[in-house]
């Protein structure tokens, strides 16, 4: 890394900041503090909620922005080049125990952020929340017809399966696949299942060790499976060496011409299992997400056998609002539906993850 | 929240960043992309390792600071007053793609960090890097002698212990008590137990199951042990709603102090468990970390019988100079031991966490 951000908030009184002495007073204090730090004023803009500061040391090397928001709350923000100095985590809890002194109010730091990693580490959960990872290597990393494939390793995780940026499945994520299929709970003896996606393999691998009768996996993205056999055998082991085996297939092709020639044929399943990016892939201009959603499951209901089951994932456990709307749109299908949810925590989610099992009624 | 922060980096050239035409050309590109945005050059500062800019919409509400680093980075920092515009993800996504076209190279975007949170959620592993919980209320906060208590509610991790802002832990941690006790493969029937810390219960309660001889506990602070009797039920169960049981006994004080009576009156046990806080609290004035860990696992093993265990925990596995650092302090004890460590994935430290097994020979 090469540079350092530190973010501090201070909670004051939106009284304070209302009031133009009592802010100066208040911005003063804080001034002061940063003087210790060799931080001076070098220019100020006045703003429809107060004013902004920025402050820097004599050779410009470590600066800070300084602003008041409406509601009281004051921003302090400070960079640095090198990672050698002042801003660490312990010299930055030092500067908020003085700022906390300071203003005599609530003061936080958030932990500090690193800029210029030379590996990517900085993702988001589904709910937005930023996760720093362990990454220490980037494994592969490709660009298919379809999406920037990518697997960096990480201690904690393994190999860890990224689809256009976004986490898609590690080695240590047999939560994930085991909640896809409510393992445990289903048995997939002798079943013929269908998997959409999936080309981790990481849920053809855990079907296999079920004895289903035959599984057929239809996935867009021969990368991704390459990519996948290679790189991420702690969870398709040796399930993707080969394409074909005695008891499935696995089909580098588009999931929704597969089914609609399974409509044609009258071909049917007991288990349909969408194991798509959380962004899917549609090679026809299928429009937004819900829309390709309500499509995957609306197809896959038509090559259910009657008593068969849909399962599927469906996002974070803090995605409150998307929940509510998959849950709409399965009310509203043109077939008529019951189904349940349930949870289970994916490690290298760092997040508890929705799955769904869905049946015509 | 009440506002926003969103970091860029953009991956140049040192030679770019060296050369002051080449540099201010890609300079340039880059505040012609931010302008497309309103945003406009206020303030400049030549520094040792190039430039730093501040730019700012007219009326200071959306701020921008860039600055470039002598390996050639550039870091571009925004901040705003309201989450209802601009800096959101997608909003900043869209940005890094206009840099990454007008720069053609590497631009990352560390997801937006939010201001002002009233519930805290930002906390960093043991190794320093961020993450963002889904804390959604302050279930309960005093301050005891010893330490700040704080108990959060997250919908992932149910009611989480911070003490001193160090996470400690959360209802959904039975992997740190079970990685302690290294469940499963240590039989603690008819064991006589002690627990240095463990004020939280959960170790207590689990080790209880096992069918122990007794167990003492001794936790210096006695708000630690009320305020998870009555908020930490996940973890502790019923284990501290009586400090005495048939073959258990909870005493609040001083573990060193109880660890010197029992060397004195030659009281001796089959386990001892270190589950003292990171940062360890002393009521004497013991000096560093280091010498406190030291001292602790010193007394400990006189405490147990031949053949008998210590048990503790160290540290997340990002922390290799520590664990080192602990290794080699093993090795240096007047008593001579051997050692073996082993880990476990903790839900809520959403990272996998050592523990050692001790023993003298």
């Amino acid at each position: 890394m090469s540079a350092n951000t530190s973010l501090l908030d201070l909670y004051l009184d939106a009284t304070i900041i209302a009031n133009p002495v009592e802010r100066s007073t208040v911005i003063q204090n804080i001034v002061n503090v940063l003087k210790e730090y060799s931080l001076d004023k070098k220019y100020e803009i006045k703003m429809s909620d107060g004013v902004l500061l920025l402050l820097t040391v004599e050779n410009g090397s470590l600066s800070a922005v300084l602003r008041t928001h409406l509601n009281g709350l004051i921003t302090l923000t400070l960079e640095e080049g090198s990672s050698s100095s002042f801003l660490t985590n312990i010299g930055v809890e030092e500067l908020r125990k003085r700022l906390n002194k300071a203003v005599q109010k609530r003061v936080d730091r958030i932990p500090i952020l690193k800029r210029g990693l030379e590996v990517p580490n900085y993702f988001s959960s589904s709910d937005e929340r930023i996760f720093e990872y362990d990454f220490d290597k980037l494994v592969f990393q490709a660009d298919s017809p379809f999406q920037n494939v990518k697997i960096l390793h990480s201690p904690t995780f393994g190999n860890t399966l990224f689809l256009d940026d976004l986490q898609n499945l590690a080695e240590s994520d047999l939560s994930y696949t085991h909640g896809l299929m409510k393992y445990g709970e289903l048995s997939y003896k002798d079943q013929e299942i269908l998997i959409l996606g999936g080309g981790d393999g990481g849920l053809l691998h855990e079907l296999l060790k079920e004895k289903p009768k035959f599984i057929t996996m239809v996935d867009i993205d021969q990368l991704v499976v390459d990519a996948c056999r290679e790189h991420l055998r702690g969870a398709c082991f040796d399930s993707l060496d080969k394409l074909k085996g005695d008891n499935y297939e696995v089909i580098i092709g588009d999931c929704v011409k597969k089914m609609d020639e399974y409509m044609k044929e009258g071909k049917m399943f007991d288990f349909v299992f969408s194991d798509l990016t959380d962004i899917p892939i549609a090679t026809e201009p299928e429009g937004e997400l819900w829309k390709f959603v309500k499509k995957i499951v609306t197809m896959a209901l038509q090559v259910l056998k009657p008593r068969g089951r849909f399962l599927s994932h469906a996002t974070g456990i803090g995605c409150v609002d998307a929940l509510q709307e998959y849950e709409k749109m399965l009310r509203k299908l043109p077939t008529k539906v019951e189904f349940r949810s349930h949870s289970a925590f994916v490690k290298s989610f760092l997040e508890k993850w929705v799955f769904y099992e869905i049946w015509e009624i």
